[in-house]
């Protein structure tokens, strides 16, 4: 494998865009290879097995294509496709997912009392529960001071893909979400944003939970993992050389005008058609 | 084809049991297909190319299975994908769709200014607009003192599966789209809930727009058209057997519990993958 060969990024859809942008900025060296499902998007209502056999299809896809590297940018899949991932790629080319840097920051970070929120599929997976309490164990520290809370939030990745996420609309979902849920503000030291679109919706968050709740996102913490694993195997592209390349698998306009939303200005998606009968 | 077999009738997701259930109260002796594809949901986001390659599949599945009639219960694919099914299946089962019924009782109630909300790929269509304006020419109206408005609310359908239409969030989304539109209350004569999610939400458009608007959806006026079809073909049932049949494409326990939202109780969703490779 190639040190020039671009690294495949995919999400459901094109939040995992968030992503790639993080990885462009930290890794301005590196060539992007994007597919976004948007022909099956949002990942986060599907059952285990549906997002498995997903995300094993587009992992391929990408290898095939000369990727050097793969990261899954959605949490619906990193929670419930990447052992699966592993299995069918993981024996040409490394394989990150979005929960597990996020879960080290949150561990480094000393928080103690720990919310995370994300789709259905990935709250219901318990994944980072799971991860958080076995590093609090690992770690030595007293269960009893520790407590993770996991809560589906599935109305906000709709709503942030409307464009809503700065205006009043949102903050009234989050606190009845919050509700929902048992929270009060003031009640938890950190909250892990855990779907890619969540960081765009950051400050109502904040707002809503009080300012003393760190607020935990995948973008930047996958960014940095990506380069250690890329180092680590050198595969560190050394030049620029060509272009990314940003494919869907289905291809609308609302999606072109959204895409500038996740990434920033400048990006073409192309539509690429993995699911032809 | 026995006028024995059952109905038909599919949608992207579970929305369309709304449309089930109408046809079950005006039609008792009607046994019942559902095909709901969990799958792709929501269909309200896609091309309009994906849809139809979505819907004629499920119409081929229905029709294959015995079927004697097909109702398309999604906005969606009835804007996008009526032709193609009919093409697909027309010549063995009578198919009908959820907009055609709706513009006539719009035209039938004389209303004159008429709005239309739905789904992004259901307005883009612009048929509800397009059958509309032929219909009020046809009548040999002023077209001056009609006017049409079609705006998307892409919103709405997700806040409905989660169960938030009864509470207060979904009014200021309304009045936030209507604003968006241009509108004030007072300004519509008849507002058309074009999506089988909205008849749920009924009350909070009535609530923003103000009651002289008239709230017009699909569920009755398709059950009202189905049984005169099936009266003109020689296919309405006699007597009643066997069981309604629900499938989806993709079965979660969250699906499940919003399928009574939609339908009532006492219904049980079954995996039937039609997707498989």
């Amino acid at each position: 494998m190639k040190a020039s060969a671009p690294v495949g990024v995919f999400d459901s859809g094109i939040g995992g865009l968030t992503v790639a942008h993080a990885i462009g900025e930290r890794l301005p060296l590196e060539r992007i290879h994007y597919f976004g499902d948007t022909a099956h998007m949002p990942y986060g209502e599907r059952s285990p097995a549906l997002v498995r056999r997903y995300a094993v299809r587009i992992a391929r896809h990408l290898v095939d294509k000369g990727c050097k590297a793969l990261v899954i940018a959605c949490n619906t899949a990193s929670a419930n496709a990447l052992d699966a991932v592993r299995e069918e790629v993981g024996d040409r080319v490394p394989v990150l997912d979005v929960v597990a840097p996020v879960v080290a920051r949150a561990v480094a970070s000393g928080a103690e009392r720990i919310g995370v929120v994300g789709t259905r599929a990935t709250i219901t997976s318990g994944l980072y529960g799971q991860l958080l309490r076995q590093a609090f164990a690992a770690g030595g520290g007293n269960s009893d001071t520790h407590d993770v809370r996991e809560f589906a939030t599935p109305l906000l990745a709709p709503l942030i893909e409307e464009g809503w996420h700065t205006n009043d609309i949102i903050e009234p979902i989050i606190r009845g979400y919050l509700e929902r849920a048992g929270f009060a503000a003031g009640d938890l030291d950190a909250l892990i944003l855990g779907c890619t679109h969540y960081p765009l919706a950051s400050a109502s968050f904040s707002k809503v939970l009080g300012g003393g709740t760190h607020m935990l996102d995948a973008p930047e913490a996958v960014a940095e993992a990506l380069a250690e694993v890329l180092r680590n195997h050198g595969l560190a592209s050394e030049d620029q050389r060509g272009e990314h390349r940003f494919e869907v698998s289905d291809l609308t306009p609302s999606f072109s005008a959204s895409a500038e939303l996740f990434f920033g200005t400048g990006l073409k998606l192309q539509p690429f058609d993995l699911w032809a009968d």
